[in-house]
């Protein structure tokens, strides 16, 4: 989807002048920031809304007041549904399309699992891609005949049933052209099933008219639904009333009290659940939502680039190697930068009250969150990253102490 | 395990001195229950500890002030192996045995999955067994060579590889010999994974020395971890050490944060892990689990049976039909009656606060949650249930209409 670009500032006060332009501005305080921290890892936790905090604490005083009466009552039993629903138009489908359960790994298991079953063939991944994502692939492959692949981006071979591919790389930030994709995935016969982890509530997807008939995505990432928060899963409408889950667990059934001892399957996305959903951290999730309330993904994306481009144009006058596309439209949330001794660095900007991250071998990843960060927000964390270059604070010795910076 | 048993009181002042008398009074307190409410849902969904409210505070907070640091600062990283180590000792086997993750239906699926991939055959249920765990294998056969089977109890046919059974059947509250099922296992060559649902918490397990290899289990019941807590996946030492997952998640693997493109299963347990948890809802899991500190589970069984035989002796002596084991030894926590217009029945006890739960088509089902109740409460509940049938209460028209009653 196209976006209209905003020049990256030149100065703070050109930082701040956009900020006091922005039409998102509002919802900065919509999250509940720790003060004087400017947070780029978005893209890995999102930030807590105060939405999201309130919607616990009322789920956790259902549990205490209501007990079990909190399906009914609180209607537990359709949050799963609901928080789906509420997912859907930052993704571009119905809001009946997608339902929110079980992890990604899971939710990439039951589509391909499911595809598999209606027809036999390979499910592959793209070099490169999100290891997780392989991984699943290759565990269907070990209980089933569908051999996992991993191919290039030029090949398709004539075996492939199922392709895993994000929609914005996890490495990289690459965009992925997925009107193209399906298009020829159409004329070769396969599927694909996009991971929207790294694109979802920071790119203007508009899967329906991309034609894209299959999704999983990450709920703790732009979503900012908590840590580990449930998974959502997306199948257009025919695909669902014709695929089966591998995994048809009782939330899943089209009468789940009835307790019938044969499967019958809800109609349409719903079938995809499974077990009882984790109403604590749903519930958290679903009250995050909220601040995407009235939010166009275009206006997310927009935003989002224009952080991210002036990120970009700051690091590169510090000598930092830009790992990810520099033209904005095909790039994603976040900027991935490498340099040598990026690792130190990473810990001397978290010394600094500048988090990023970090992965393997050489990476450092910004996420450029729209909601709750501001164009002085990055310049601010430009100035920390040049000083730390430019007066080589990375060398202290404790930074070179490995531990995870997830 | 043989429990020494308490004779069932015979007066409400009986029920007082018993309640007095009681080793694990001390632990009600330990629950926020509301005022006045007899509880007997806790079969369903147990009440919340505080430890367990606390533990989601605490989780929420460190989301708010720690942001993606809390995988580390706040150990999240490992608290599904630490709160798999707190429910080992509960089901009598090593804290390295158990991992805590995903749903029962996933992890039944995970099981399974590993064990027909090691050798072919056969998975299947017993007729009456709780019919999600029949969904599962049906789920399975649909992607592999593995037929599905509904068997009779005396049934074990040649192609068996996989067993899936309840240790406490979720209908009729018996308790199956584990010892007896392994050696007929072990003998004709086919693995058995337990369903610990409804026994975890309440009857005194003790899998290593009963020769159980695989289980799984719910965290919402007599557990205490809040609704739909993630589940709980044991697996023997030995076994562990050879299966591999069919959901290998980035959780599993030996080296998570490494982003290898291959997948390498965690040593252990720990392999069975797929997605990243649902950190809000494990937390309060985990904080749940502080109430069981220094109890036995032989302590939890002795008088869980006390208060359900006392149920039992008052709920025949009303006309109810006994839809569970009349002998103590036999049966898990919960009983079972059966009697027309149970639903009716059931509504106007809610009515009256207290609180038990119907299963198509006709079944009460009252959970005798040996912390948070006591005798008294037990007495109390079949007052109320007396006044119910002999003034014929129930027959009041609003609770003739159908709503769900989890």
């Amino acid at each position: 989807m196209a976006v209209d670009p905003i020049s990256p500032p030149q100065s703070r006060p050109e930082a701040e002048a956009l900020d006091g332009a922005d039409p998102l501005k509002d919802k900065r305080a919509a999250f509940d920031l720790p003060p004087g921290l400017l947070y780029f890892a978005g893209n890995s936790l999102g930030p807590p809304p105060s939405s999201a905090t309130r919607a616990l604490e009322r789920a956790a005083e259902a549990w205490r007041a209501r007990l079990v009466g909190g399906w009914n009552d609180e209607n537990w039993i359709d949050l799963a549904r609901e928080t789906g629903a509420r997912i859907a138009p930052l993704i571009g489908v119905e809001k009946d399309d997608v339902i929110v359960a079980d992890s990604v790994s899971v939710n990439l298991f039951k589509l391909a699992g499911a595809l598999i079953a209606e027809r036999p063939g390979a499910v592959a991944i793209e070099r490169g891609e999100f290891p997780t994502d392989g991984y699943i692939a290759e565990g269907l492959a070990m209980i089933s005949d569908a051999p996992y692949l991993i191919v290039e981006p030029e090949d398709r071979p004539e075996s492939l049933r199922v392709l895993i591919k994000s929609a914005v790389n996890y490495a990289t930030a690459e965009i992925a052209d997925i009107a193209a994709e399906e298009a020829r995935a159409a004329s070769a016969g396969y599927a694909v099933i996009w991971d929207l982890s790294h694109a979802a509530g920071v790119v203007a997807l508009d899967l329906s008219q991309e034609g894209a008939r299959y999704a999983v995505g990450c709920g703790y990432k732009y979503l900012n639904g908590g840590p580990g928060a449930p998974s959502y899963l997306y199948v257009a409408r025919d695909a669902a009333a014709r695929l089966v889950s591998p995994l048809p667990g009782w939330m899943g059934h089209a009468a789940p009290f009835d307790f019938d001892a044969r499967y019958a399957p809800a109609p349409g996305a719903e079938r995809f659940a499974c077990g009882t959903p984790p109403i604590l951290s749903l519930a958290a999730f679903s009250g995050a939502l909220d601040v995407f309330d009235g939010v166009a993904p275009a206006a997310l994306e927009r935003k989002a680039r224009a952080l991210s481009d002036l990120f970009l144009a700051r690091a590169a006058a510090l000598g930092f190697e830009v790992a990810c596309p520099v033209i904005g439209a095909r790039r994603g949330g976040h900027v991935s930068l490498s340099r040598a001794n990026g690792y130190e660095i990473i810990r001397a900007l978290i010394e600094d009250r500048v988090i990023g991250d970090f992965r393997p071998p050489d990476r450092l990843r910004f996420g450029c969150s729209p909601l709750p960060l501001r164009f002085v927000d990055v310049w601010d964390a430009c100035d920390r990253l040049a000083d730390i270059i430019e007066n080589e604070r990375w060398r202290d010795p404790r930074y070179a102490v490995r531990r995870n910076v997830t």
